[in-house]
């Protein structure tokens, strides 16, 4: 998917929504649960997926499973994150999927996460850690209408012992700079070597937690056009005014992600149903930022 | 597994050899992946494991599956790793097992990420990225014999990007440090916190690469007594005696890994026989290291 077709579906659905599918077997309706212990190859957790995405597809425009709570059932995980996958794009094509996985290692090692995620699975992104430089995160980059978001500032607590660090810069009469703007500045340089006719904002996106609050306006000035793909509203804590006052661009710029306030919020047979009003509540109010912001 | 057991292997199989299975269907002999396409069942990723590990075992302390070259397979390669991990518990227990998995999230999800590795697939340690702080890393302490090896500074490239920045300090009189040098600080402090009567040394490594020469002297005074996991000898250009010289301590505190030059060394009906002979002569160099230093 491309920069301007994320942004047409932003306007067309007026949603910045992505809906976290972090399905926990622990916290989904016990139905569903005591279902699949009686009935074999009744999958609860892709049943579950297929539930929730019906309900609140109208709502956003992109979901994101994070990988560890398919991998926390082995095969049996992968196999509903698949079909999970397959799902999306058979019945809501429309939809941008991000595996929200965090993966990072050498060159070699990297590639094969890249072909695994966008030949194999056919998601759309897939979430990078930047520890171990340009040769883990360019195997990521050069697939055709695909994505890398890069953990630049995140939603944690622990987001304040590296990522906050200042650190040296080359040109020693600037501004120091923190290790999270220091990647988003090195990131942009390796799209250029990685992809020359290749534009940055078109298949780099960041990382950026919305309890972060006036940092957005900071990550503004070093990535005016980038999307911010932006968990931690909801459960987390973070405001969805304070992210659209602080991260805004001419694109909408933004991806804002909720996960359990959403696909949690009821736990009885209306889990779905409920699951879209949530999906609503906030599409809503994205609706009204959009139109104040004259996008839509 | 204890530091002191895993010193006592050492000791006593004469090598702190780790072989990396990077499985790679591209790469294995063709006669296993032409079986597979003729014969249902065949699992020629796990049948080129079974072979490997049991022609090296003599030779190392330790296996360490890179989680990439297995998801790369979706389901059958999950299969395959699960099988691997079964296969070296139950015929070749002395066997320390690396998860290599770099991963790293927010808090409730790294937690996730160590329930599956640690009490599902039972490995006894999984490699950790630093980048996420704190809460991204502490999940994964506290398992009874388990370990976390934190990503310090890696054998690629791309470590000069980030892990070698100088980063502020809180005391400014000191001298300044590098990143890499500030996650090793920290995640000892984190240790602490998280397991009071734990001591860091016996559930905390760090990846070093074999490529970063000297630098192993200044990790060496920040984690005099921490193993270290070091890739990058053989197909990376990494040399164990320099890594010997400058990363030893009392404990050898040395597991270094070889992947590519053992495993890919031969692709005929041979392949086993001859990673063994591979494994062996490294497991021959590190045995005079050994002798030299005392230890056995």
């Amino acid at each position: 998917m491309t920069r301007e077709e994320l942004f047409e579906n932003i306007r067309r659905k007026q949603s910045f929504l992505c809906v976290g599918l972090d399905t926990d077997l622990k916290k989904v309706p016990k139905f569903l649960v005591e279902r699949a212990e009686k009935e074999a190859g009744f999958d609860a957790i892709f049943e579950f997926n297929k539930a929730i995405i019906d309900a609140t597809a109208p709502y956003c425009i992109a979901y994101k499973p994070n990988l560890a709570f398919y991998e926390a059932h082995g095969v049996k995980g992968w196999i509903a994150f698949e079909k999970t996958v397959s799902y999306i794009r058979e019945h809501h094509p429309d939809q941008f999927i991000i595996a929200d996985a965090k993966r990072g290692d050498i060159g070699n090692t990297s590639a094969l996460y890249a072909r695994t995620f966008f030949e194999e699975m056919d998601v759309d992104a897939v979430t990078v850690a930047p520890y171990m430089g340009e040769d883990s995160v360019t195997p990521f980059l050069g697939y055709n209408g695909k994505w890398v978001i890069l953990l630049a500032l995140t939603s944690n607590k622990g987001s304040g012992d590296f990522q906050q660090l200042t650190v040296n810069h080359e040109q020693l009469t600037e501004k120091p700079i923190r290790l999270f703007e220091r990647v988003i500045c090195r990131s942009q340089e390796w799209v250029k070597t990685a992809i020359p006719d290749g534009e940055a904002e078109g298949v780099l996106m960041y990382v950026v937690g919305a309890t972060q609050g006036s940092a957005f306006a900071d990550i503004r000035k070093l990535a005016p056009d980038h999307f911010l793909l932006v968990p931690g509203i909801g459960a987390q804590g973070g405001s969805l005014e304070e992210v659209c006052q602080y991260g805004w661009n001419d694109h909408c710029g933004l991806i804002v992600n909720s996960s359990r306030a959403i696909i949690y919020a009821d736990d009885s047979e209306r889990f779905a149903e409920v699951a879209g009003e949530k999906a609503r509540e906030v599409q809503q109010q994205m609706a009204a930022i959009l139109h104040d912001k004259g996008v839509c």
